[in-house]
């Protein structure tokens, strides 16, 4: 069935052919294989470029950051597909990606989005602070949560974030998103009536935007740097299985709300 | 509901507190990010030591190997996942992992257990040739097949194979599942009776297995990759949609072999 | 850790002791096995209610209209990933399942939220049309796209819609949400500039809604029903694979866009 | 790029054109819709053939038997994701649906199996104990599990599997396989030296293969049955939210087994 006006599948991200791999033009295998770090050929495969050796240093130090955080809920969810299903690793680790959402590690591309909102007005010839308190307030208008700060368990600011301000520091990359994270910090308790401090899903955009990371990408980083952080919770899960006891815990204070048919519980 | 005997749920990987994250051991701010490379940060989280430089060299290779390989399955069922439901690249990563499985990117591990058992014998005082036939003859008169070898496209040895090869000479890992992995291309033609030459899923755990990666997460290395190649076709399915087209051409020489009612195809 | 104020699960669906399976109050062995349709089940699962026949008329209808559709995109996404991983149905039927977003299957639930703005002008006093008229230009001011109608191959009205309606008559269940449709359906040229007919995605809400079926559930059907094409589609997959045929046919006109490295094709 | 022989794809299925849509023969608009169930649909789906009362009957009772078991451990992972990801109620029940596994739902499947072992042996003319107990003890020499037989909870027969059996009676269907599974039933402590009863995924292949249920198809029974369960539980969710008390019950009594870097814990 035609869904659509494109009939001809394009790429420019690879080819090949009997002998060769085509990856963003380059032979895998002669120019890439043993040449470049994997985190450089994600940086390839996404843009067509190559990273500079600062934009390298702040994808592999967001990457970092956001791989792992103990026994989430996704990690749960993936333990549990795990215990239940362990012919197929691949089904395990789609069930822990698929809860990177929204609400907990997606608000990394939402955050992006209302920095480079900020940016724009920025552009345009607004005053820092007034481009950030004008978009944090349109937002909110929209109904919209402001997305990169606050966290239920590290109220004071998520260590992760200064971490990652001073790789891009250090890089060397632009540092003007950070700038504007800081900013709307600073300004968001006259928005929500709360003082919440960035969170490592604000700072993630903050470095990579002016890393030169695709806006549009950015959902990508915390869910290739989830994979990692799975897969070793998978194979933990091998070696020591907890994925049944997760869930045993989860339902101990378990409250059945509906109504109970008569002589339940009451077996002779 | 207690399935098992496990009620605690015990894990090595990563606890927190409000202040502090800890990853096998390390506080994840102050000794991570910034410190280490995602590609370390995964063999970290998977092993609990850090990888020499030369471990690290051949984990790189192994997922630069195999990211991308072009419109492959995978990455068209992704493509057209995320153009139906473009709210949700989770879930489109997710749809190409599911590929992930024993015919086409599972044999990664499969062939690490052959290699393994290969590498037993030899230990328990096999000469290499005996111990790669015969574990072969076990594994046909079982009724597996021997992974690791043969491709669809690549009808010679594909080139990843010398590279990493290469890429672990180099670097100075173990070479003995290499070792494994050619005598058994060498005797594979006396159980097949074809001659078929190693490609890339058998030159991966050749040589992460002599490089200290655990024989059973060897699949989560396929399924790391592929996510940043996933997360690339994605990308590139925003800016340039090409999911429906996929499914267009799919079936445009598709052949209905059932019934049709009658006055089907004639409509006034 | 702790996310959000709830920290003892409840739920009102099932409980358990060693003897009994309670469901929505009824013991599920002896009152519901054998006694209820699967159809009928499921209203009961949702809504804590048995259906009337009426209700369960139309439930069956509407899940009959959207379980199949031929190798559409989600089937396609599905047998391509059961032909790489043959091992995990479950993987493929989730792959399938992952493309019922807000593009393809998901704007039944869409739809189902505008037929209930412009039911709630109705109730505060509006006139039909004027109500259809209203909701249609703020959803268009909003830069939403109309839901529930037009199809990429049907272009007149979906045949299904008319059966659908049908049953609803015949069922006697509350049939404003049909006439909400249909007056939304004529009004609709006078909002986009083109004359888009009622899709099943719009008659599905048409219907379920006044069968007392939840505005929030609705994307749930074409989710279920889709499942139970999903896996007609995997079972002819093991018997007659055509996963990477698809695949094979999808690309054989692909256009590769990017740079090729020097000597590519020409090898000796 | 070419895998296997077969490139041109074809199906039994559905076609359409613009009119028409075609499901196994029958024009779904005028045939299917409103004249039969779901359940009916989805065995005409699945066979080809419009399924007998009976066989009607007993797949009903199978998919009402294990649509849902409360906050089992795909129904935790499900919630958890749509916490996490409330966009996107198809990623969450493909999260839930990956928990049907070899360990958990698939049973139904392997138990299928083992019976149509023993079927073929009573084909061939041995006794039906005799049968039962040969199939068994090979399994067992193979290293394979029992299917079909214990429940961590239900230590006495599961009461589910009575009122299958029950069903397939007054539904009148070949009822061959009931006596197997309870041949094996009786037989099952002398290959295991434990007494373990029926449970409910013995039951379903045990009834589904005398109603003409294809053997292969056996765990899509399960999957579309949760499918089912899933949903309502989101719905559930989306009213009264859960998925993050679960994930915060599941870790109470964590305990972290690595090393803890210095000062953890003491922060002024």
């Amino acid at each position: 069935m035609k869904i659509g006006k494109v009939t001809v599948p394009r790429t420019a991200i690879a080819t090949s052919d009997e002998h060769t791999i085509v990856v963003r033009g380059r032979d895998l295998s002669r120019d890439l294989i043993g040449k470049v770090s994997f985190v450089e050929h994600f940086f390839l495969l996404l843009t067509g470029r190559m990273p500079t050796a600062g934009q390298a240093e702040v994808l592999n130090a967001t990457l970092v950051a956001i791989a792992e955080h103990g026994l989430v809920p996704s990690v749960q969810a993936a333990r549990m597909t795990f215990a239940a299903a362990p012919d197929a690793m691949q089904g395990a680790v789609a069930a822990g990606i698929l809860g990177c959402g929204s609400v907990v590690l997606g608000s990394s591309e939402t955050a992006g989005r209302l920095f480079s909102e900020i940016d724009a007005r920025v552009q345009a010839g607004a005053a820092l602070d007034d481009a950030a308190l004008a978009a944090m307030k349109d937002w909110r208008t929209a109904g919209r949560a402001i997305p990169g700060y606050g966290h239920p368990q590290h109220k004071e600011r998520d260590e992760r974030v200064g971490a990652l301000f001073g790789v891009a520091r250090h890089a060397g990359t632009d540092l003007r998103f950070v700038a504007i994270a800081e900013a709307a910090e600073t300004l968001l308790a006259q928005v929500l009536n709360k003082d919440l401090k960035l969170n490592v899903s604000g700072a993630i955009p903050a470095v990579l935007l002016g890393a030169g990371f695709p806006l549009q990408a950015l959902k990508g980083v915390p869910i290739l740097a989830r994979t990692a952080g799975l897969i070793a919770h998978l194979y933990e899960e091998i070696e020591q299985p907890i994925g049944f006891a997760l869930s045993y815990q989860a339902t101990r204070e378990m409250v059945y709300e509906g109504v109970l048919p008569e002589g339940f519980g009451k077996h002779p």
